[in-house]
């Protein structure tokens, strides 16, 4: 190809809060310690621990708090946690958090169906968190939902990814996170959008946010990587979906896409024996089969 | 990217074949009749129905003689049928068979234990058959397995893909089908091999048969695309593997092949809806869920 692929990746692991947010069943917050022990102890150098949502919209993250207090002492991984308001930025900052992820799309009516704002209002309301959270020496990545496909409104146009995601890093977030919200992205239109995007920002900001609904997560891995993208997000054993957007099934299984890095020859860090033992421990308390293909092969 | 993408592709599905001969059950013939029926009135064009193997072999197979005289009377589809010998070739051109295809290997270590011959010697009996079905005016697919990795030797020269691939064209088949028997490839093993096939070889004469052990099929597919690769194969519903290759598991899916080219643009003529009817009534059958995503979410 013309790009060379980039020779080392950087994963952000985001089982631990989009995948179990999404779990019918809150799991017990010990487990969700030694999941994160476990996928620490793998080579993974960016996990998102939980959420500071409030407690009745997403129970299964309640003990956001606990969990950062109990998260592993090491300098080789940096956690971050999801913050959707001034509130929940308080109590992470309670709870010493370091790294925060706040939220918005590029589709006006998920936006408003997912969170209730208009996008223009979001952006007001983040814009204060991002500000405070950076007084307090923290840093944010800004997640984009919807960026190719909205189960609303269809097709995304790539002029509204662009102005949202410029939005947010005049805000002040250092990165962020493109993402296939539904899973329904062709690697087109990765190539499309992602390419657009990156005329305009550099490509050290564009972390890719990909679901596995339709089995075209590797395949738009793929096509970010002949982009230069070097930041991807994933979910330990495919854990994972949104709940608020009708047709989203799992994030991209981690396995998976160590699996395919490691076969293209490119450096993410990360132990597949070590990985699977963070996903078996998880699989083994829901009592099921975790969607990653590489894990079932493993096990 | 700097070649366009094919704006058509053709799909074999190989389901019947590639997937039914690796069920521990065997189908009942009259389902099996209705399956190919129904992959029929999807839009499929091309369709892998049986093999003339031994039934002592692979039972799974062993009424490849009914299964292709109770075929759809239709123009829109070829049907063809595996043929490992001249006496499978006696078989079905019995039964009127149209079109057949021949397989051996890439690796040594893979052709010795599948089919307890050597790439040469398997050649020369190919060389027979294909000569003997083409006097007999059928036309012949040549099947190379383990293109990328053998689950003996490991990585696969490209060199020696480009020479099975020119020998099988010498002797006269009409088109390759170059396959990921174990699924490990990623999209760069695709560029690296295909492409170096196809400095030798015409587009027109490379098929594409993937696995998805890993969940890589697509993104395999992709690099086919922009490699300008314009014949696929797939299975319906994900059935398939192959019981001599350990660690091989199904099929790329049709459905979500047909998926990822829908959503490209790419034309391939294949209706999902009816496509998944198909796979439903298999699937019935043998009363589990398929391994396909997007026929989970049909369904």
């Amino acid at each position: 190809m013309a790009t060379p692929l980039p020779e080392r990746v950087c994963i952000v692991e985001v089982g631990p809060r989009d995948g179990l947010q999404n779990e019918p069943e809150t799991i017990p917050t010990g487990i969700k310690v030694a999941f994160i022990e476990a996928l620490a102890a793998s080579g993974l150098q960016r996990i998102e621990a939980t959420a500071f949502v409030h407690p009745k919209a997403i129970p299964q993250l309640a003990d956001a708090g606990e969990i950062v207090t109990r998260l592993p002492k090491t300098d080789s991984v940096t956690f971050s946690a999801l913050v959707p308001n001034m509130k929940g930025l308080e109590r992470a900052l309670a709870c010493g958090v370091k790294r925060i992820a706040v939220f918005t799309a590029a589709s006006e009516t998920f936006t408003q169906k997912n969170i209730q704002m208009t996008i223009d209002e979001s952006l007001t309301v983040f814009g204060e968190v991002i500000t405070a959270a950076r007084s307090a020496g923290v840093s944010v990545r800004g997640y984009v939902s919807t960026c190719f496909v909205c189960p609303y409104e269809g097709d995304v146009d790539k002029a509204d990814v662009l102005r949202v995601c410029e939005r947010l890093l005049e805000l002040g977030v250092d990165e962020v996170a493109i993402s296939d919200t539904i899973g329904a992205a062709a690697p087109t239109d990765v190539l499309h959008t992602v390419g657009f995007v990156l005329e305009s920002i550099a490509c050290e900001r564009v972390a890719l946010h990909f679901h596995d609904t339709y089995g075209t997560a590797l395949a738009n891995v793929f096509a970010g990587l002949q982009l230069g993208i070097t930041t991807f997000d994933a979910s330990a054993g495919g854990l994972g979906g949104c709940p608020y957007a009708p047709g989203a099934s799992g994030n991209l299984a981690t396995e998976d896409l160590v699996y395919m890095l490691d076969r293209i020859g490119i450096h993410s860090g990360v132990d597949l024996e070590r990985l699977a033992v963070a996903s078996r421990l998880l699989a083994k308390h829901l009592g099921r089969t975790l969607p990653s293909r590489q894990l079932q092969r493993l096990s």
